[in-house]
């Protein structure tokens, strides 16, 4: 946002655009109820309530975690329709069963039998009825079983005959990240809806319950141009973008709600550098853009309006230094001219959910055009 | 530890051995003050009380910071001799003032002009004497001045006229983390001590005072032979020591008191991985042993009892998934029975101070055999 006065701010700090933000809620929930589906998105990313209730309000519906910590902060905070959308591990279950008793329609995920029998086991020794997806894999970049495998099926007799409420399939095509191009991204949308749709069908025509369709990622989501048979979406890293996904090619810097403002603290003249009080421990360590062809090491930098500033990134980073330079490796004699001791600048992130973990709470240029602060939390 | 259950503890966690701990502590504290300095501990790696207490217990004087909010945090819980080890950002000299006039002995350090005269004039305009440093460039691998430079002694002039109290010089050398041999460390410690000793001796020809002269990196302060000239030495990560520490040569396996407790949660059997809960949300993002001849990936595997399993390592990471598979590339299709569902393992980080602040607190296997909890704080 432009012009607000960012004086008071002590650096480093994780800057969030509340109008960005907001345009990023609006278009991926256009994106999937315009496709028909019902949009659950990913809360790991933020994790803050604010945002996750911008998110609802604009009509998604339930959310996605990734640790039980945030169910239960998330739950607490009165918000019950929540997946868990990582395999369970088995002495997790006695967590998970506490939530749901407290009246949180929590969901777990399973993609092996130890899983779906500990799940099986785990309820009728504590009369309990989980509701459990079966995720599958449908991009071979991480876990689930695939679409076409007897264990699919095995999976959800063990559940539904071991008296667990079998909700439906889950995937998630994280391999789209590796894409580069509008076809690439539009194909693996239409891969992992359609393997993921089959291993409905597949539970279906065996005569098994599989109501719910849940696939997502932000690439692809953003990406479908069908989710026919999917029943819902889910998405996380969209809500505030970063240089990752401006990789990808689902969105501009412009998109980019969080940055890291930091102050210049001082330079190597003769190295061309400018040295900031961001280091990784405030960008992350995440080297998430490292492609050969566009690398901006720990970050993309921004004048302190938020204005790119053409070929300028951190290109290395100690715990609590930030180390800009030129990109093309020009040596500027000037740096301490352009960016004198106490500038103020703003640093775009490789991968928003490493970058936001880093901080206890958001410093938020609101709609209104004031600063205000939304506590984050993190851990397990 | 051996033989310690570790059932109660939800994963991930970050696991503290305060045996191997204590280790660490007595060999810094014994080769610092064997050559006759003081050890004055970077607290950034644990940024936990406890462990700064145990490091004074065992002699070290003063701490080591880099923020201010751990001068704070520390300085709240009764240390007052706190030396902050990033060059100053103007900003921040208000926040620096206010912590000295609640009586901490609060050391900054400059590397600029405009830092030195930002210094001076802040301490004229409300009658304040700051205590600084000036940092000096012994290796070219961040900040700082060079030991022969006009700079260095233009910058003592301006403090030490300007009326802030020139407390000596300082320098990191951070470049001896590229060493890799006993000879290249030695040689690394010796060029840190002699330039920082060779700074001080010129402010002092000049008639400025320098009464200290602080050096330190893990690597150096355990590899110097001599520390004629040094008063204090600054060190971090030897605390719990990791991967890297191990790849430069400083430690063994076993002096590693930090790991990562997860639990399997899947497999991809056709692949040879193992899925766990702890994924780069807590190793972190850190890639530091990415030497093409040993690549640990996010970590290498430990059984539960802390024995490494030879030639296992996390090769990826997902933010709430780590998969581990044999580093040789083999796909051992017996991974599920070796690792079912459910079992323990720990995982050895890369970089200690990276994945500690993943965390809010450490679980401690205590020297007593007892488990405890020692919190530990985050953000600036």
């Amino acid at each position: 946002m432009r012009g607000m006065n960012l004086d008071t701010l002590a650096t480093p700090a994780a800057l969030l655009d509340e109008v960005c933000m907001q345009r990023n809620i609006q278009r991926m929930q256009l994106q999937v109820a315009g496709l028909g589906a019902r949009l659950r998105p990913h809360v790991k990313t933020a994790k803050c309530l604010p945002v996750a209730q911008q998110q609802l309000a604009a009509g998604a519906q339930g959310i996605t975690v990734s640790t039980l910590k945030e169910a239960e902060v998330f739950f607490d905070a009165g918000m019950h329709d929540i997946l868990y959308a990582v395999c369970i591990a088995p002495p997790k279950l006695a967590q998970a069963q506490a939530l749901r008793e407290r009246g949180c329609a929590l969901q777990i995920v399973v993609d092996s039998v130890a899983a779906a029998q500990a799940v099986v086991l785990h309820g009728q020794a504590h009369r309990h009825r989980f509701e459990v997806l079966i995720e599958v894999d449908t991009d071979g970049h991480r876990a689930g079983v695939p679409p076409e495998s007897d264990l699919l099926l095995q999976l959800g007799r063990t559940l539904h005959e071991g008296g667990a409420t079998l909700v439906g399939v889950m995937t998630h095509a994280g391999a789209s990240y590796e894409c580069r191009t509008p076809a690439a991204l539009q194909a693996m949308a239409e891969q992992e809806r359609s393997r993921c749709v089959r291993a409905a069908e597949r539970l279906r025509a065996a005569g098994l319950p599989c109501p719910e369709v849940s696939v997502g990622s932000t690439p692809t989501a953003l990406s479908a141009r069908s989710l026919q048979g999917v029943t819902e979406v889910r998405a996380g890293v969209y809500v505030f973008n970063d240089l990752v996904m401006w990789g990808v090619g689902v969105c501009e810097p412009k998109d980019i709600a969080l940055s890291v403002l930091c102050t210049v603290i001082g330079h190597q003249q003769d190295k061309g550098w400018v040295l900031v009080d961001a280091g990784w421990m405030a960008m992350s360590r995440d080297r998430g853009t490292q492609d050969p062809d566009r690398d901006f090491g720990y970050g993309a930098v921004c004048d302190e309006a938020g204005t790119l500033i053409d070929g300028l990134s951190m290109g290395s980073a100690n715990q609590e230094h930030g180390i800009l330079a030129w990109q093309d490796g020009r040596i500027d004699a000037d740096m301490v001219r352009h960016f004198p001791v106490g500038t103020r600048l703003r640093v775009l992130p490789n991968h928003a959910c490493a970058t936001a973990a880093q901080f206890p709470h958001y410093e938020v240029m609101t709609r209104g055009g004031e600063l205000t602060r939304w506590p984050r939390f993190y851990g397990w």
